[in-house]
């Protein structure tokens, strides 16, 4: 078996290994969520979990192989996509939890980790809808974990989107960024797809069509039930049209070494170079 | 994008025209727990999504394409290894779920399934501990809904090695068959591990001095908390040096050929041949 | 007893009264969170409360009367307070619900109310934490509504300083505005607190060396246990000073009369002038 | 801002000089539910909190001020109201939480009072139908507690009502008392409210047509589903006419004086006078 | 087989025979706590399982055998014992259920038997804490019962001792009657012991030192934690020195007579003589 | 009051001296559920309760009385019975708990004893599809144990049956075994009823148009909803016929001495003889 940072791809003993060393765990947190025709619908999980992985990478590389990064097995399913940032959770493919769902499940595989011995933990975000409740999931865990004795465990909870600085977005969207929210099946997650998985993306299938009314305009509010025709007709809600495999080397590098950083200042090593 | 029968690497307009025809889902449930030495942790959800792949495109085959086989993307967390069956929820690697998140998992993803239309699923199940706790999510989420008007939906539960029938474990084990329970991270599953990942498994790594005391001879009992001694040094409960590709090819064939005549029965459909 | 648009201070005849004619229901989601050294506690669920009360009055205005608005009791609790948006759940005043006890509680009260026969609903969120809780309670509520056989209810959520727009934005904050994130306990609330409970405000109360470090600058992460150093001594996340009941007056103005208009387009009617 | 009992009132500076003395905190459960034609349907909620109020102040003069009363914000939703206690939860303004919901909510704030810091604290009920739900999260709420290392917190439970003496019952209700269950809406409520909250009392609203059948005779058991033609057309379970402010205050006055001294003797400190 | 009410004792056949006519059921809800030194733990439960056996037996005799009395399988543990009506929750040999369990528990068996066919229900409370969430576990399984499609359920839900009337109260106490609240271990629950198991009673066993502070003077509130010295040392509220056989044959026969009443009233068949 | 091992036939008094001594607590958990024409629908709580009154009596006599065994009130209602192993949960007479439910009664029985200083539990599981769930709630008790600073408890596990050993499986099956699944209603359930409630069996009860189809035919899979036809029309899925009195007193002594075995194992005490 070859060295990895994927928990799921080790034997029990190589981790426990790394365990008795100086480790960070990743819990990338996707979803299984429509992303127009032009791409899989795994794409929340997937980019998640790789840039959980490059970011681990990083981390062992930035500090000489004495950190080692562990990313577990993803939460491949997310809570419901809201309208305003993932077209809706009742477009078909979308396979939604319930909210008390993502808090259990966060909760468990946390304590789970901090009772194998992690005491420090990046949860990764990648579906916009779940981060409250995966907060909310961390939080309980380290109140039990506590209760437990455990009292020297910390958790950072991340998008990794917010670590694409302002001059990046300024690199890649010339004609002006709309939000983070608005980026579902958008450039940015469309050219990350191009860089780690172009196998699941096809760019010829942006029929004109369907990809029209974008970058959508939603209201500044909610409605349930959902109102169909608020979504563009491909469940997009920006034009992947400008996306392509360099932006997304740019995006990968850019994000990647920000949370770097940002992991370095929570959890600093003084053998950190 | 290359036809697949997984949905995470589905478009959502593909998954919707095979939806509109006759499918069947496969909703696999796994585990992220320690396999021994010699194998890689993600065993049980590698191995049933890959099982269920391979059924759903045997059923296409042996339906002329007429059945569309659609595999959800697998819960990649399973609950307490239980020591008779998986060596025990306190070794380290071994990260579980409560079995309230896992009924509440499965509960919400058959639910969603069947909001989008899916009226044939079947769970398969690859970490013995799951079952019950699978079981009584399908459960809930048929009486969801039927609340919402679904009267139609129909599930199958099953574990993928109850397919192996009697002729072939007499041929694979000449030795004697000690059941499915002490199968953990023995010749059956990394048999399987051979075929479908063999960069996942190192048959190099089964130390003598680890490997020793199988197959394990455990109480009839269950203790809690876990008595460690009880589980051999290795984590597996038995010997999987007789293992090979050969022998996957044999179980994988005799199990999907099984299961597809199962489901066959369950969903039958005229046109099958 | 006056006329009112508080469900709380109207007796159950006048009620029903006004549930037989056309009605939409507020329910404001609140607080009960640190806010400085120069405001009450109460502010998010007081606020909330108020502007809903506001919103109702001039809905039932601008319909001539056609249609009654009606503000339920507040929810006075909110989610735990985060750092990037309260200054953080372990603040000494700061009380908190679970994210489950929040979800349960604004799924009671809608059900409640749809069994009484409201059947146009505005959730009113006033702490930024809590919508995607308040989110998940009006999901679940509508679809035990619909096993019940209520199929017509529609409920808009929203949260009242989205309808505050980019001109009156611009007017209020010269210097630069740093986002709704921010604006805990700053020029926004102070300002509405100004105009609508002055007794609970006092603009000496801002030590200098208190209200120091503003805005803040808080990480683009969440850590937990949460940091006490990131949150400035105050607990506010941006400076006060430059409130004034006449900001008060402008942001109530600006954001009800949005409000109105985008609840009339969701509950179109058409006597609505 | 002014000196205040009510925690919603206070800032977050003065509270904490408070909680550094010696606090006891009141937590006020109300329900919002029909009561009557004559009265606002805030009853329960809004008397309690006052009755905690005026408690709280009388504590504070009791101890020469050298113990700080903080009543917190109300539950000002309550469990369903019962035919027997409160003319039942069919009943349209009446508007109820399930169980589970009032259980978690009075368990979150009492935990995270006693994160605060707080020690001392007296659960009041106005709302017959709570009891048990209250009790059960208080009892949650200290065994979360404990697991935090917090072991000398105190609760006291207690309905307002329970402290009116024999004596002043026969002074108030000459023609004979049937007893706290048949209060609602009676003469104990609507004269605490004529004392409290006179704008929300409407006398003259007492149609005889409507206020006939009191006090109601009520079967010794429940029936679900709820036999509306059981509870009397006015919603009330004993006729209010007798009613006064004079009344108000001998109920007041009896009721607080004798909630001090259960309180003092729960929490005896030697300064007391 | 003999004939029997208890639905235990009764084979699934002769059962289906008994559903296909006119049946009541009767759910019998009781506790496993002390009782002092006379008598056994299972009280609570034995004593309401008979009662309810006795009911049924009178049902079926007041209708000339063409209603069917069936008593289900008591539910035999109970909510949290308070100290003022049976002692406290920390006394050793009181075993008890959380609140969200004993509601999840009657909601459970009484959906089961709706969707067997029972439509006539009888809950009987046998442990005074219970009520209340026995409340909500039947409202709960009514909801669910309702969303399948059952809409012509109805249950009673009761408390024996609630029947026995005013006239027995005084020829039983004849020295006065403090309430069914101190009645626990006292007079009714001891006769009626001594009536149906008198080889679970012992007389003799009433150590005057520990059988004193009888009746109970407890405090009009609780307190969490409990405070011990506020229970009698024998752990009953009033004294059973006085109980007899006879006293619980007229106990018996008046409550029973008075339930048969009642369940008429509510389920009136046109036959019942 | 005679001696006895039930704790709900003792005093509280009693009770407590026992459990100043060395006691090993026994839970039982069976289920109220059809089995066939010939059989009582209590026979799996019946069974487990008095196997566990046996093996507590036995338990006794091997330690010479130094050992107090003590049974707790049963779990008298079950988890869904399914087709495999009880004939399924659709059948009229059987009483199912959701998962969940069953999962909080372990849970609260098995902590509240351990509150009470009960340290050494045995859960004899009666019914097959039980023990997930009450594994999941024993672990859930010991986990909140732990927190109250228990941390000496332990927790045995077992189904009775499994302790009948092949010896005696062979003698008393020579035709065969099928297996303790299809065990369900055959020979062991009505040879221990023959033996502990003949009065609850009747072995004319078994109309050969009923009792045929056995020992049952099942799929190697569940489904749900359930398909009634799967069923042998008798409930049974073995043939009872060769049932007898003498069957069960070999049954109950070779069960009963291999459960005292394996308890003293696992809580061995240095006098056990």
């Amino acid at each position: 078996m070859k060295p990895t940072v994927y928990m799921e791809e080790m034997d029990a003993f190589t981790y426990r290994d790394k365990l008795a060393g100086d480790s960070v765990f990743f819990i990338p947190v996707g979803a299984l969520e429509q992303h127009g025709s032009h791409m899989a619908m795994c794409v929340d999980a997937a980019l998640t979990k790789t840039m959980a992985g490059e970011t681990a990478k990083a981390l062992e590389a930035a500090t000489g192989g004495k950190v080692n990064g562990i990313v577990t097995a993803p939460i491949n399913y997310g809570f419901r996509s809201q309208q305003r940032s993932g077209g809706g959770f009742h477009l078909t493919g979308t396979t939604s939890l319930r909210g008390t769902t993502l808090i259990a499940l966060a909760h468990d595989i946390a304590l789970s980790l901090m009772r194998q011995g992690a005491r420090k933990i990046v949860l990764m975000n990648g579906h916009y809808e779940n981060y409250q409740f995966a907060f909310e999931g961390m939080q309980l865990a380290l109140e039990d974990a506590r209760a437990e004795g455990i009292n020297d465990a910390k958790i950072q909870l991340l998008s990794y989107w917010d670590f694409v600085d302002d001059a990046t977005i300024e690199q890649l969207y010339p004609d002006g960024f709309t939000g983070w929210d608005l980026e579902h099946a958008g450039v940015m997650e469309t050219s990350l797809m191009l860089l780690f998985f172009p196998e699941l993306v096809d760019m010829d299938r942006m029929d004109p069509e369907l990809y029209t009314g974008l970058p959508a305009t939603l209201p500044n509010y909610d409605v349930l039930p959902i109102i169909p025709s608020y979504t563009p007709p491909s469940g997009c809600l920006s034009h992947p049209g400008e996306s392509s495999r360099e932006k997304g080397v740019i995006l990968r590098d850019t994000a990647v070494a920000n949370m770097v950083e940002a992991i370095k200042r929570e959890f600093a090593w003084s053998y950190i170079r």
